[in-house]
């Protein structure tokens, strides 16, 4: 897997983009501070949860369209 | 939507015992503390993502599976 922090913010990213957010509005839309949401777009920040419903509500998608994908050893019985 | 942090714990201990791991094996495997686990396990806790990230590894499961559903007000056109 690669980087979760960097797969969450493709993931932020690409439903902001197409849904025309852009990361002001989306600071403004959550309250959460314009440099803050800057950090969050790129991957850098290790959010809570709240702030991760915040975002999710803010966007209207489900939190867990956010979420990284891990991958398993599928052969481990 | 009720409490998110709740469905989110409600989610975490279906899966637990599900999988059959105790609160306790949950903090080993994951190393975070005891009692700090049986807080997170009761919704009590603004857990950051990767706690959330370390805690799907140790169950074996998709973040996303962890994540609470929310509601959208489906006539909002």
């Amino acid at each position: 897997m690669s980087d979760p922090r960097q797969e969450f913010s493709e993931k932020l990213r690409s439903l902001r983009t197409k849904k025309n957010i852009s990361q002001e509005k989306l600071a403004k839309l959550t309250k959460i501070d314009r440099s803050y949401m800057g950090r969050v777009d790129r991957g850098e920040v290790n959010l809570t949860f709240d702030t991760l419903l915040k975002i999710a509500k803010a966007l209207e998608c489900q939190p867990a369209e956010l979420m990284p994908h891990i991958e398993y050893n599928k052969d481990k019985t």
